[in-house]
């Protein structure tokens, strides 16, 4: 095998896989609106067949279809692809470029770079790791691995089908060595971060309707006026919120939410020492336009803080008038959508009950809770697994000797893969920068010489990857 | 003079009179979207002359436009006819007809019903008093008092540029002996109320933006796992906003807001009295949808809550994301629409800075105030004023007993007119019956025989207000 010519495949096509990645991104596939969802399946089962997979089908579940392949390279080892095509949706103000265009404009200090609903969150990352492959094939070579892909259409909506799927495909699914989801690991200086957990989640709506309560005003919102002598949901729900938090908002008061806690592992203590010393804070500061972190903690301190605290957060608000101007309105429902991230030990099955029990004790028993995903659990890969070492090795093959993080805050549905039924190690990575995902201007950096790799680095370190995997 | 010529001219001119009232919805005049105002400023301004209005005109402020008109009949006295020709925005669900048709519907048990916006919230009454006047001059007769109409376009937005005309018109304005508004006065059931105040209006939005606040997101929502290690603007809000009221949001709690509230005076204890043997609290609950007053208040003990208590309402909140489905978001900014309404004694300068004073002494200096409309003072005429006695005749006239509350809880801005400068007394009211204002299905009842009057006892009723002001 040779790497080499490989790459060299890769920077010679390199205009042709930048349009690939576009075409994707122009294809709509933002699963809370069900836009464009079938059609970009079709997409990627396209993708799949073109690569040689068998099999490449849709696979339905009650909701969108997941998209399945195999790739058989006659190879020792086999690896789970897990890829996601869902985006979330478009509709926030703050976009300089039109969101679905997959434009690529020069963003200092990065050069080229696609922005664009998905490019890094994680539609860029797709095609990039599939221009990788059929860049194997095209130089010649054959894969170094068996693939099997499972691309999902609803990781946004919490993978809500995704068990489901696993559960059909489990006696397949097992034949896979490794889980591994392509996706880019360089903050925007070009350091890189390895992720070896998530966090878990659950995703709830809390609402106050007046027809249910039997009090305020039932059907619609009325004239404002009649506050005076009609009770409000708004401000009653106001009232239950009040009791969730501390003063500051970050300590939840909620009984039992803090129980199952538990300390950082010997393993990430150990991690954390190392990571202390290359821990850029400024950088992530200035990534998501944050000025001060919680209790104005800094470094490791902040980071102990968003790795290992579960969190109650309020995604979005809203009742009554929010138009321009002035409408006295005394409304008659108010509605939050909100979630609870878990950290290890912590089970996703917990919070509701819990949040369900602080609202009844506190008198807020019109509150409704409207679960809208069932949830993931935490996940965790040691990082003393082949599989983690195999993409430490690509890192330093590439120059680069990585920070690894025992977890991020965010969430993934890998505890559906490495708990029952199929118990398989993950891991997540690639070179590459991007950011802003769930928020306007969405990027993936295109181009090399700025901070960070560009898409074709990218793409070598995703074939770089499968090499090493295979070795594991 | 015949009062009953006027009365068959209009019976006779019904379906005329019914398309009058549709051609003036038909033009939207929606003034916080600044939509259809100067078209349907123009539209009012047409009637004026047609009517023979002298010097009918568009008076510019900084804002809409006030459309002035004078008719002189060479009468003794003179009416100054407020009116307003803006209205709410169409924009909330749960509209069963297309808010701008100008539809009749069959609406048990009232017959045929104009369902639309402005119906009742005035553009119904506005075209049904010129409907009025042009009888008495198309039966041949002369209008019995001289007008000065003021048909303001910002009613819906504060009157903000009001008082600027008031003073630049004052001379002009001086000479009317009374202010009149038509509106109409009947509830569901066909009961006339007589109105003979309104409670004052403050309207503001609070706004935490992490911009300004240097915690938190401070340019976009950025992804919800940062919660964990970043400040949420949304949970301060709630926490601030938690301090301001008893938990079952119906006691204000800043400190100061209550101090200038005054008891009824002897007048209204009388009148209280009164209604208290005639009020019809279930009617009022059956056209709010409400099923309870707060703390179970009931009859009179309601009543007087609703007149006499100033509320800290919340018209509006929202932040983050309010799509379909699931977006995990810390969100960078929230905002909230805010009213106070003040009664007798209280100041509308008063509200804000014990708002501000009570937000910074509580810890929450970032939360902005900004002030949308200065404001409306309350307002208040004499049932035994010459002018409200004029109203109360033209009622007994139609064989009504009208039951009299000596305020409303809504706003209008009548201070404006029965303070310095002008010190007119004002009167409002006509026969007739609409409801839900400021909300979906708004309507204005068209049809005679069923509990209500309709359009053409509403339009007798306007002329014999006006026969009765002739003599006082």
């Amino acid at each position: 095998m040779s790497k080499k010519i490989v790459y060299d495949y890769i920077d010679q096509h390199f205009d042709e896989h930048v349009a690939n990645v576009q075409e994707l991104i122009r294809q709509p596939s933002i699963s809370s609106e069900g836009r464009g969802i079938r059609e970009c399946a079709q997409f990627i089962r396209g993708y799949f067949e073109r690569l040689g997979c068998v099999d490449a089908k849709l696979v339905e579940t009650v909701g969108n279809p997941v998209v399945y392949g195999e790739y058989n390279a006659g190879a020792k080892k086999t690896v789970l692809v897990y890829m996601m095509y869902d985006t979330m949706p478009v509709d926030e103000p703050g976009w300089t470029v039109p969101p679905l265009e997959g434009r690529v404009i020069d963003m200092p200090p990065f050069g080229k770079t696609l922005v664009a609903r998905g490019a890094v969150n994680t539609k860029g990352e797709l095609r990039a790791f599939l221009n990788a492959c059929e860049s194997i094939k095209s130089a010649g070579e054959e894969l170094p691995v068996n693939l099997i892909f499972v691309a999902e259409g609803e990781e946004e909506m919490g993978s809500r089908n995704l068990p489901e799927f696993i559960g059909k495909y489990k006696e397949k699914l097992k034949r896979a060595d490794v889980v591994f989801f392509p996706i880019v690991a360089q903050n925007q200086k070009g350091k890189v971060i390895v992720e070896l957990g998530v966090k878990g989640i659950v995703y709830f709506e809390l609402e106050i309707d007046g027809k249910d309560w039997g009090r305020g005003p039932t059907e619609f919102g009325i004239h404002g006026s009649n506050k005076s002598w009609v009770d409000s949901p708004v401000w009653r729900m106001v009232q239950a919120l009040g009791t969730m938090t501390s003063k500051d908002g970050n300590k939840v008061l909620i009984e039992g939410f803090y129980d199952d806690v538990v300390p950082p592992p010997p393993e990430d203590e150990e991690l954390l020492k190392k990571l202390q010393q290359t821990f850029d804070e400024e950088a992530i500061k200035e990534e998501l336009k944050v000025k001060k972190f919680i209790d104005d903690l800094h470094g490791i301190e902040a980071l102990k803080h968003y790795l290992y605290s579960p969190q109650l957060n309020i995604d979005g608000i809203w009742a009554g008038y929010t138009g321009p101007g002035t409408k006295t309105l005394l409304p008659h429902k108010i509605t939050l959508k909100m979630d609870v991230r878990l950290v290890p030990n912590m089970g996703k099955e917990k919070p509701i009950p819990l949040i369900r029990k602080h609202l009844d004790k506190h008198g807020f028993s019109e509150v409704k809770i409207r679960i809208l995903e069932k949830g993931y659990d935490w996940a965790k890969t040691s990082v003393r697994t082949p599989a983690a070492q195999a993409a430490l090795k690509t890192y330093r093959e590439f120059g680069f000797d990585p920070e690894v993080w025992p977890n991020i805050a965010g969430s993934a549905p890998f505890s559906m893969f490495n708990r029952d039924p199929l118990n398989l190690p993950f891991i997540m990575g690639g070179l590459g920068h991007g950011a802003r995902a769930h928020s306007p201007n969405e990027y993936l950096v295109i181009e090399e010489g700025g901070p960070t790799a560009g898409l074709a680095t990218m793409e070598k370190s995703f074939v770089s990857i499968l090499y090493n995997l295979a070795e594991i």
